[in-house]
């Protein structure tokens, strides 16, 4: 495990991801794959979209919270679990939570979507948010818990169990078309990117299927990292996509992603709003920025004519934003 | 059979559900079933909702003209098929066509959404729509076509074989949840809620799974028609509804529908818009203004507390429209 003894830390393999597939089995929902000829014209590729913007949650951080959680001893569970989200993470830790009875706090910014403070609450979780301002407060708030509190604290995905939860979608969206060109999938932190690494190893397609990663413009963490060749953060994040703004890719993923040697382009914020109203128009379902990222990046990785995997992470969406987008 | 007698046409059964699900299943998606515990708490019931929205072509019609164009004689078949719609059926026919290489006329009212024209062109079907402005003058323009052409007439909902296609809609329901109080299912012409009847007698459960239909106020023949005891048209047609928009029952659709007292509700369509937002907003997908009709007809039906499946028909919406209504 050559990973390993670079980085230090605890990084999944692909035998993981196989591991989670059979954990997650009785909780979340093997989604959709979609495709639609008018997306395949749009975009000049045969596209197979992972419809996870139909998983529970409205995204497929549920994967990874709860393969975590399930592996965590008795005793730490039930003293609880702690989380650092504005978003999906909360939302999908907060299911998670609530399907294996464990006290969940969730450490969210007094700016976050009152829709989601209040779903996050309506799952029985604990919503930390006063005087939260941006994720290195929330860090902050977190560890003062855990110190007081003796709370286990659940990375959103800088975690090797929540990566290999993650993966898994990857993994099923690889056993439904085993003969995919490339999976193209966004990135931020990069769970849900290496974790598609690892499954495209698992279903043994490593070297047949390329798994390529998507940014937005203002928030291309990954594009600075591999360049430099070790973890860059991004001074400033900008970027509609509000589901990609981790502002560093996580350890884990950067050191999977960078031996992968998986490319990873960065896209602008229009190229996503595009895309989002594509995704709708063609594949009928509703996907937050983030969610459009992959279909947006289509271009840039240059799939033309190719068999591509791409996946649809989330849906949790601004209705103003996407309503505004779809008339345009 | 006491319906074939009753009404002297051919009535389809339970069985020729079965043997259309065995026949379109190299072709059809099967459609995922999706729930969501906020759409629950907003309907105070526990939905199970079939996506047809996301079928290929955007509707359950492929079902049922697939089914139809599968076992004309192959002669027959080359020799061309019609069809008179202005929307969905036109949709599902020209992709059955297109799949089985058979020639397909569809007359279209001038009127019709242009989308539609074009993807109904696209798919290489012949599109006839100059000076029809109305669905009398549609089918007197069909028959003449018939009559010098010699092309087979495949109605888009009374025909035995379209409503045995359409109804492995629910059947694929009931066979993913076989528990089911009831079955909810929007109606005009009522080839899918005829189907949806059939298909639960198929799977075993007539007696146990109500199957009821949903239709605009504006468009409400099957609820004067099960009243009157006989076939009654509705005068004049207003509904933003424009899947729901077949002036009357076909024969035996309301043979089936009379002879198994399914319950007829009928919704106005501000319910129905708003059943749309609330399908997009808890399910994340998007359905047109009819494929959100049985959700609007919940509250109507008495099913509080219930196990409900209900057919999304359809996603082919007007995309303004679809904006404006997830902006209020």
């Amino acid at each position: 495990m050559p990973l390993v003894a670079e980085t230090a830390v605890d990084v999944p393999a692909a035998a993981d991801v196989l591991a989670a597939a059979e954990r997650l089995r009785p909780y979340v929902d093997t989604t959709p794959v979609l495709t639609s000829p008018a997306l395949d014209e749009a975009v000049g590729a045969t596209v197979f979209a992972k419809a996870e913007c139909l998983q529970r949650t409205g995204s497929f951080k549920l994967r990874g919270a709860l393969n975590a959680m399930l592996q965590l001893p008795d005793d730490v569970r039930a003293r609880g679990v702690i989380n650092v989200s504005a978003g999906n993470a909360a939302l999908g830790s907060a299911a998670a939570a609530q399907l294996l009875g464990a006290p969940l706090t969730v450490v969210m910014p007094e700016t976050a979507v009152p829709e989601k403070l209040a779903a996050v609450r309506a799952m029985g979780a604990r919503v930390v948010c006063d005087g939260v301002t941006n994720a290195a407060e929330a860090f902050a708030r977190a560890h003062e818990l855990i110190a007081s509190e003796g709370l286990h604290l659940l990375h959103p995905f800088d975690d090797a169990d929540v990566i290999a939860g993650a993966g898994t979608a990857t993994l099923e969206l690889l056993q439904a078309h085993p003969d995919l060109d490339a999976v193209v999938i966004p990135a931020s932190g990069g769970g849900v990117l290496a974790g598609g690494i690892l499954a495209t190893e698992a279903a043994g397609r490593t070297g047949t299927t390329v798994v390529a990663g998507v940014q937005p413009e203002g928030n291309d963490g990954f594009v600075r990292s591999l360049a430099a060749g070790e973890v860059q953060r991004v001074p400033q994040v900008r970027t509609i996509a509000d589901g990609l703004t981790a502002p560093a890719p996580g350890v884990r993923n950067f050191a999977i992603v960078a031996s992968a040697k998986a490319p990873v382009v960065a896209v602008s914020d229009g190229a996503i709003l595009d895309a989002m109203a594509l995704v709708a128009r063609t594949l009928r379902v509703v996907v937050e920025p983030s969610g459009a990222a992959g279909i947006a990046g289509l271009p840039a990785l240059g799939l033309a004519g190719r068999r591509v995997g791409v996946i649809l992470t989330g849906s949790n969406v601004s209705w103003s934003l996407f309503a505004e987008t779809l008339q345009k």
